[in-house]
């Protein structure tokens, strides 16, 4: 017995029941259902395989570098289970208006918008105790339901893994630009970079890189290196499969805070080691979306 | 508008289409499938809400607790898009038995046995691209097709978050005895630890306890004290849900590498401040789920 087998049999049980009255099928796993029309030229994913590394934080930081270009970006949390970006820039009391039946993002700066499903849940304790089509449906709502207007760019913050979250949004996102990997050096995080590495591959969108986080720390006492994670893991990893490695950032407890505390890390401009690796990484990261 | 209701709306429309020739409706979201019906006493779930804080080194620790314990365990990672346990046990290459038609598990040791979505691949770079139905099969079939043989003891090792994969185990495994939460000190796991302790109770299970990991470190070199995720977070959240506070493991850089080199921590027996800590969380846990 070959378990794949019999997974694919249950599945397509579960899809094949669409007689003539069958509501929309464009729900079906096995159909690729059409993109859906918004104005955005880009969309990027940020993507990691195992959770816990930072993605949010990359995410949170390439929003804000690319608004700092001038960019009119969308910055949209597909974490349903687990929203943080919210949280991280004090905006989780926030309750979106519903104007003409759609949902206006949070407008964080003139050109600065973000949607999260914390916007929509009644208190930030509710969980999110959804099976896949749910999620699909939300995913779905969160691009054309949202008056994001026109967008030069949509950065998508993506649950860990490779299951309904980042296929609905490879499968329904127009003009995707690719998606940034997000790791720590530990073998068990690189070894899900190469996942979610194959899985963009799989989707034919091109890997614009790997980012090494929480990568080596300083003791803020005595300034020795506290071996923690490693170090290099990401980098060997952008190596091996021939994707371009964009920069690591250190593990920082003034980092860490920042999150706690609703303020981007990219925002306090203090000219700290772990400021400039994390403006590096973000310059090298629009230089090549924008190239 | 109220994106809630449209979502229930879509999930209706692709379920409620059941003919009299529709195959087997067990899949169905809205329907409570029957429980499997397995050999073991006790089926304890360890969850999180958020990634990366160290869910799958507990469930590897308690799981040889127990065996320490003269028990019958099994191990079962349900993390399917990122499988880490074969990796920090060492096991990443075997590949498990069929007899029969029922796949045997990997045995630890004489009394703990482990299955694993990593173990069916066919490299560990493969990525696993499954929506929720197909892992809903995947998971029926690692508890009702594995010869885990009478077990005193099923650990069920979950992904973060509470989607189709906690949903699934939870509906499905008999003789659920409760589940343990995982967290960080950090405000933002805190978040989701507590969405974790609501969706346990939502289905009418006992929570044996929260854990919180990576709690305080101390500098290797100096022995200062490092503020990287703060402490206490996880304490507090068991006195604000009047749940039971297992105990606090420190961050330490040997921790992590034995997840890397594929040791369990608690075997290596050194008496070190870390090693009495996750020594006395898990006998907590073991107290809690065998009084």
């Amino acid at each position: 017995m070959t378990p794949q087998r019999s997974q694919v049999h249950e599945t397509r049980a579960e899809t094949q029941n669409n007689g003539p009255s069958a509501p929309s099928p464009r729900l079906e796993p096995r159909g690729l259902p059409p993109r859906v029309e918004i104005d955005v030229k880009h969309v990027i994913l940020v993507l990691s395989g195992k959770g816990g590394v930072g993605k949010s934080t990359v995410s949170v930081n390439l929003a804000f570098a690319l608004a700092n270009h001038g960019r009119n970006v969308g910055l949209l949390d597909l974490d349903i289970h687990g929203p943080s970006i919210p949280k991280m820039l004090g905006l989780e009391d926030q309750r979106p208006a519903v104007l003409d039946k759609a949902i206006e993002p949070i407008h964080v700066t003139g050109n600065l918008s973000v949607m999260s499903m914390a916007f929509l849940l009644p208190d930030s304790t509710s969980p999110v105790i959804w099976r896949g089509p749910m999620k699909m449906g939300a995913i779905r709502q969160f691009l054309t339901d949202v008056n994001w207007g026109p967008l030069d760019y949509l950065v998508v913050d993506l649950p860990p893994g490779t299951g309904d979250e980042a296929l609905t949004i490879a499968q329904l996102a127009p003009n995707l630009r690719g998606a940034v990997i997000v790791t720590t050096p530990q073998e068990v995080a690189v070894l899900d970079a190469i996942k979610a590495i194959r899985f963009v591959e799989k989707q034919e969108m091109p890997v614009l890189g790997i980012v090494e986080n929480m990568s080596g720390m300083a003791c803020p006492h005595c300034g020795e290196t506290v071996d923690l994670f490693g170090k290099g893991g990401g980098e060997r990893a952008a190596q091996d499969f021939d994707v371009p490695f964009l920069g690591s950032i250190p593990l920082d407890p003034e980092m860490m805070r920042a999150g706690d505390e609703g303020r981007p890390y990219i925002l306090r401009h203090a000219d700290t080691l772990t400021w400039r690796a994390i403006a590096e990484v973000m310059e090298n990261l629009v230089a090549r979306v924008e190239s």
